[in-house]
């Protein structure tokens, strides 16, 4: 295992609780390199890079996946990661929100929606 | 002239300066209430919110027309407003960089040659 | 409440009866201003002008929902919505139908999925 | 060449004069069934069919390259057609604007710049 | 029936067996024609064509599918349909993985759980 | 310089004489790691893999750029890059023109037209 993935695993595991092993695990059969390379790439070398806190990254990660529209799961994920790190729900949701601007109204709500559930997965809803 | 507009206007005006009267007179003959609306929702609504500084707020916009990759002539626009309200050449680097890993790699670098033509534009690149 | 507010809440309760209220709870806790502004921009101002009449509003809305795929929340409330309103399932089955040209067919397929998930729904399928 | 072949070449003729044979054209050297292709079945299929009429085909299209957002030219050419078939500069822009609900503020200012281009081409901006 | 559509519901057949029934019953109460032109142009007709042999032609419908992100009932047929046809399940991890690149790695995950799902629903992964 | 980057360079370098120093040119200035993350990861890890010969890795390729549509540099540098190792203009074709099913007519078009442009640029129109 290289340093890459080594740094990247410990960076993942911050956003989830044991988040490199279940990636590791959820691929294992069918392709365990793309488990593989996404802890070195994203999280082994961008997510390691200086020049924007890990805080802000989860913030414009969250503005990505709203506007593009088509990537619940890995929303989830990064609202989830984003808590995990220091946002707050109101700046979550503030991104999300502005969205609507950007990708249209449908964007917005389709990624509210998930904030949502994230929310109150983990008994947090308190906006 | 509603309040939303004038404060619309002003805040659209940070990012460029006589910004509010260029996206007028742009839709003037075909469509004004394109840009009054423009002014109105966006600027007047959205970015006037708290819980998200503007410098923030602009950071995750470049993220998702990064990501969106069909909104070259708004990308544009963005960066040099978002350095004009004052963020660094670096941190807009890295949330383009950061695209590759949501949007994929031509997303990136298509977005980076938008940057790099503001940043020579403004005769600025220093980074 | 604003003017704008008011009719938009309206504009929506002819889609949906009851959908202005809806709005409001489905966001009440993570982010109240969802709902206000989708209820004030879209239907206080989009919706309420003048050039093109509700229906032919709905098909366009429809169209788009369908060739950008993935809305499909959104595609199903304004199925439904077109339907409330005097649109005929034939004029909705043709606009998803053309999106096989300019979004592909699977983009198509989907689309007509939820049309007839709409349609069962409504106990209504005759087409 | 079919009869769906020849009805669409004529329904495409409607939209652009010598249109078909513009098409033909275009990728005659490079690939001729595609030429062939898109006029047996977008303008031999599906334009033929009832239960739409023609301009409002032609709207739910604008609708959808709108929201798409990265079909400029075939966007040119379905304003242009259906100003040709008898649609309003006043129905293409509200279509056009009605998409900063769906797709975002970028796509229909985006959309609509090329609206411009078109009515400025035909000498017809009056709006 | 023409001989398109006799053509493309045994192209289709090769696939997914009984597909093409499969697909007119679908859509059977909602818009039969939606079916008969799917049969009779992508099978009837691209897939018909010299130049790409069919495992190709599976192969790059599922870079396309997996890249595009919104069609993930297509995916998983394409995925079922390519093994059906002889395609190996390291071709088509290789072609999921590879889109990591080129639309990102969300695309990437998302089109791997597709593939993961058909593997196990046919007791075959072995990886 | 890693094994990964002088190995990507190398094969980025079969597609484009000289493309890895292109690259590097190319966002000196601006950001030099996304040059050497793009030699890296796309063609230091995924190009490199076995299971898929590199034609067959450019046509899957070819296909994802022209669904995407937003992608046009890329899309010309790829189509390039499989005649010169090797792909034919008819694979190619093929390729684009099936993406009509996918993504569209529109998609196609354009996808079409810049395969035009650069069997033009090399004096090499013989399909």
């Amino acid at each position: 295992m290289s340093e890459r993935y080594l740094k990247g695993a410990e960076k993942l595991n911050e956003l989830e609780p044991n988040g490199a092993n279940n990636l590791i695990d959820a691929f294992n059969e069918v392709c365990p390199d793309l488990a593989k390379y996404t802890i070195e790439y994203p999280f082994g070398d961008i997510l390691q890079r200086d020049g924007l806190d890990y805080r802000t990254r989860e913030l414009v990660t969250i503005a990505a996946l709203t506007a593009l529209g088509n990537c619940q799961p890995q929303l989830n994920g990064h609202i989830n990661g984003a808590l995990n790190i220091g946002c707050t729900q109101k700046e979550i949701t503030e991104v999300i929100l502005q969205m609507s601007v950007y990708a249209g109204f449908p964007a917005a709500i389709n990624g509210m929606t998930v904030a949502k559930e994230v929310f109150e997965s983990r008994n947090e809803i308190s906006v």
